[in-house]
């Protein structure tokens, strides 16, 4: 069954002006690793999830589970796994090259905002499905998919005034998929822990490239 | 250097409000085949550009190239490389299965839209970068990265009524890299055609999974 699809139709001035101010709030989003305690009222957890949930997905699988954890003890474990591994990341097992990269972000293996934020959201792609017959279900292109998602999850955050900073733990996906008790077709992608920024946040002061090193017209 | 960052913060009632209408308006968002000829502004497309460089990135290696094609000769040999390999997959390459997944969405491999819509955005991840030494520089989860960020310009498109659908065309990407002049250390994600919806525009009556489904509390 198709149906059709009518849409808001805005004018000219209109869309260039909504462009502008989304624009202006997104350019306003930053990666901060310093969250407060607070508390953040989980309805608005709740709708920012099921906007992520309206991504687009390879052949509509929707190949997403979105982990919302709370609980101080296991927000602790997840931190104890977490920089165990880091640890080992930054000593052993990824080389000077990746430090010096990570250097001006003065990034190391202490995470101290697994266990203050309020929340924390790992994201796992279903790497596949189970249908009613038991058999496996593709799902094509579900990192992609899943991505796209988290884009989707960022922007949502930013248009609340709540911060993130998106990480990919390293190694650290299998421990984390037992610990919640996550089934084996699901692995982890991306962990952001959300909340208020500290009132001290600071950010490394990048800059980002300019539309003409990013765009190309042909 | 870092810097301290103070975003605008909202009321508990405001962060409700907020993000019950941003997914009111991501909700309606649809993949749509069927797109108008009319102009857009290319401010508008600029715009769109931009807020998709301001996603996170690994190690802020940016590593995106949004190539926008409106000529009307470069986006009929789009079409022509398209069409071609695609009606391999599915007559050939994919198998009964596959062909069968997609059936609900009544796609086949004549894809009208690459003529018809007013630009294309062909993004590219980079799959390393070359520093001025001449030397690679590694791009840590850049796949991962670009995906993010065309999930922010999927929700900029929505934000001021443009529609598209996000293809990843298959066994396309050399073929595509060498007609645009893309440097070897790019590599083609996704493909969006973009425009206003065909006035007659349907799309598949797809439903979406609910939070329950997609979100686990712990
Ligand atoms: C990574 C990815 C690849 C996709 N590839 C195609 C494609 O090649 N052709 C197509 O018509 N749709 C493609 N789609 C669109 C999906 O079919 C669509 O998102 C899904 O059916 C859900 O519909 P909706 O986007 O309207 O919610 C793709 C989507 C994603 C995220
Ligand atoms: C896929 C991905 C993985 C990332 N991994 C980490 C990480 O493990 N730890 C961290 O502190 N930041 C991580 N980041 C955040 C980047 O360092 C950050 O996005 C970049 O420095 C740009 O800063 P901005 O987000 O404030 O614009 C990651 C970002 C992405 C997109």
């Amino acid at each position: 069954r198709h149906i059709p699809y009518t849409p808001a139709r805005y004018s000219a001035t209109e869309m260039l002006e909504r462009s502008e101010m989304f624009y202006s709030l997104m350019n306003l989003r930053r990666s901060v690793r310093f969250i407060s305690p607070e508390p953040v009222p989980k309805e608005v957890i709740d709708n920012v999830i099921r906007t992520a949930g309206t991504a687009p997905s390879g052949a509509h699988t929707e190949p997403w589970t979105f982990v919302v954890v709370s609980d101080a003890d296991v927000k602790h474990k997840i931190r104890e796994i977490i920089e165990e591994e880091e640890e080992i990341n930054y000593k052993q097992r990824m080389g000077d090259k990746w430090v010096q990269d990570l250097k001006k972000l003065r990034t190391n293996w202490v995470k101290e905002y697994l266990d203050v934020a309020p929340y924390l959201i790992l994201v796992f792609k279903q790497t596949y499905g189970i249908l009613p017959s038991g058999k496996k279900k593709t799902h094509y292109y579900n990192e992609i998919s899943v991505s796209i998602s988290c884009g989707i999850l960022l922007a949502a955050l930013q248009n609340v005034g709540l911060v993130t900073v998106t990480t990919t733990p390293l190694n650290c996906g299998p421990q984390l998929r037992l610990l919640l008790q996550r089934p084996a077709n699901e692995k982890l992608l991306i962990l952001l822990p959300v909340g208020y920024p500290a009132s001290d946040a600071k950010v490394p002061d990048l800059k980002r490239k300019d539309l003409k090193d990013i765009m190309v017209t042909v």
